[in-house]
């Protein structure tokens, strides 16, 4: 194996687009990438091209302009939005085009922003982006994201090193926790895929009516939605394609009873969120909607997002996901979702996932509302397990079952 | 004045923005940006905000995608293109955006690719961009055209120099023809579009029903449309604002007639195409059309490019510009159109402007025709001018005037 760092990128994308976006024969492929994630954007689309596809487009984005917004736009001007993007979007993914995210954003950009800027622009984001995010969510297409070593989000992880070894540990973390250290990364992520498929037919068949979550900070009732699903690992898009949604990926997940949660519970990590980092999160539950809301750190981000709707304060996702991950092996905070989500259990703010409730597509939203099923124009993870979290699951009719002791699944 | 490189690419930029694209006031602004140069993009981004741009995006494109596509892809594939970039182009002009281009094309990025395949994807380009083309070429919008030194393009024009000394001279030429070395540019490229128009006044007031350019390998009579208007420098769009489509600019330039070209031409520089370089090119014209095409490189791909359409042989522009233009002075070959066309008279394959024909927006395609208007997918322009040529206008009734001796006006 030629371990040169180009060869490994390359052998990275090509896993990314075999096995992550499980491109389709001859199908067309849109990547969005940031500006400095262009040597992986690049690698992509060239073995993509390799693989079959007619079509290869990418979708560049760039924190710099964003940043340029905030610090001289007239400051009437954060409902403008580039519709035409999600125009694009929309027509590409209509037109049956996969679609690749890179992830690589720079954690702390906003940090000096005015939150209230903050909030306007992720709303009016929410609200343009409403059609695609629909579309991904239903896996009308096959999509997947990756992520991509950038010097200033490597710095913030090793601020010590020098920028060149800061990009190289970073670059090992994500090539480690990505399983491509495997002989066959292939083979790897098939097996990987298979025993979180696994996971999710034995969870899908005990049917609970809620998960309880027991650690330091933390004492909360997760009720379920009625016809929840479990899933985690691949999924199947309506195109046939099966892809995997987040590369890494360690959670089973299902959909929480929109208002049926109760008792409180505390973040164990910290959540980068618009460029700002949210730490030491305390929220407490009331019938499923959070009524006491504190954090150390990024308080007032974190109110401005649970005031974008009603269903902000709901919960739409709870995600188990044991201590021992290949993420939270690697010691390393992230500061990013793609990779913090998969070091601990977490629940999510916001949007349910209709992929996680039976005969989604049949119901109406009242219907699904009536099953408790969330909806909101966001949708964010944090992080609440850890190494001395426990969860149960609550049958049916009340039996208490343990599912993890200490961070890791009893079976 | 702080003349470091930075403060100078802020005032390329703020001049660009004011007087290149002559932004409205609050008006939004899309940025077509190569991602090498990002430097300039996000700096055009930054003082568009300043000057009161209420949002601006960017639409970045990739070279190296580019060459993927050509290295990788299937073969059959090449009729495929990305519509939902036009589709945002021609959203973003028709809600009032204004279009800003930066121009940095690698000139032998394509060198080695197969001239079939560069054909075909340049036609498809030309069938599918057309509405954007259109609304750029009849003003519906302010537009501008800005260069950015990069460092594929800087080692082509000085390859016995480093990196790092061919950047900063290439920068360097592009900020003396820019006009950005005077005490105030803004109002340099006031005087500068001025003098243009009075030379627009006296060709247009004229009414001349040919030019005749004579020079070393050279004899030919270029007709022009009934109807024709010449028009350089400064362009006033259907908004409101004045523009200066091109930076730099030294040309006059109007419409030729589509059936009334006779003689033999040869280029005085090299053309770059699609990544390819031309040179050394001669043509024959009966009747307005290219009847003998030849040139000493690049053959294949310049007569592929003429076999575009019907309207690809014929003339849409003829253009004069002194020898002793500042692009000219410089004594570099940028191996690009929008420097080089500034340095040399010339005349355009392809489509005609809109602007440069009386009360075009009035008459149908077909009565643009009877008028010696052209219609074509491409538009090339290619270099006829020189220190050697001289050029008349001939009158209706036939009186022969002299309008350049050797490359320089005669008044």
């Amino acid at each position: 194996m030629d371990d040169s760092f180009d060869a490994m990128l390359s052998r990275f994308a090509e896993v990314a687009v075999k096995v992550g976006v499980g491109l389709l024969p001859g199908q067309k492929l849109m990547i969005r990438s940031p500006l400095e994630a262009a040597p992986l954007a690049r690698k992509l689309a060239e073995e993509a091209y390799k693989a079959g596809s007619r079509f290869v487009t990418v979708n560049w984005l760039d924190e710099q302009v964003a940043l340029a917004r905030y610090k001289y736009a007239p400051r009437d001007s954060f409902e403008e939005f580039d519709a035409w993007r999600v125009d694009g979007l929309v027509r590409a993914i209509d037109e049956g085009t996969g679609v690749l995210n890179i992830s690589a954003d720079n954690p702390t950009l906003l940090k000096d922003q005015d939150p209230e800027l903050i909030r306007k622009t992720s709303q009016t984001a929410s609200r343009y982006t409403k059609p695609y995010i629909e579309r991904i969510t239903s896996f009308a297409v096959n999509w997947c994201i990756v992520p991509a070593a950038t010097p200033a989000w490597a710095s913030q992880i090793f601020p010590a090193l020098t920028q060149e070894e800061q990009m190289k540990k970073l670059w090992d973390a994500i090539f480690e926790v990505t399983r491509m250290n495997e002989k066959d990364p292939v083979a790897a992520w098939k097996a990987h895929t298979a025993s979180l498929q696994e996971r999710v037919n034995f969870l899908n068949a005990r049917r609970y009516k809620a998960l309880h979550f027991k650690g330091p900070g933390t004492d909360l009732i997760v009720g379920l939605a009625d016809g929840h699903l479990w899933a985690g690992g691949a999924g199947k898009a309506k195109n046939g394609s099966t892809c995997i949604p987040n590369m890494p990926t360690e959670e089973v997940f299902t959909t929480p009873h929109r208002s049926y949660v109760e008792g409180y519970v505390t973040s164990t990590k910290p959540l980068s969120l618009h460029g700002n980092l949210i730490e030491g999160i305390r929220v407490r539950f009331e019938q499923g909607k959070a009524v006491e809301i504190g954090a150390d750190k990024g308080e007032t981000v974190l109110k401005n997002l649970l005031d974008t709707d009603e269903g902000a304060k709901r919960l739409g996702e709870v995600a188990l996901v044991p201590h021992s991950s290949p993420v939270s092996k690697s010691g390393i905070l992230f500061y990013d979702t793609l990779f913090d989500e998969n070091a601990a259990s977490h629940i999510a703010f916001g949007r349910a996932y209709d992929e996680c409730l039976e005969g989604s597509t049949e119901l109406s939203a009242g219907q699904k509302a009536t099953k408790g099923f969330n909806d909101s124009l966001i949708h964010t993870d944090w992080m609440i397990g850890s190494g001395q979290v426990d969860v149960d699951g609550i049958s049916q009719n009340g039996q208490v079952e343990p599912l993890m002791r200490a961070g890791e699944w009893v079976s």
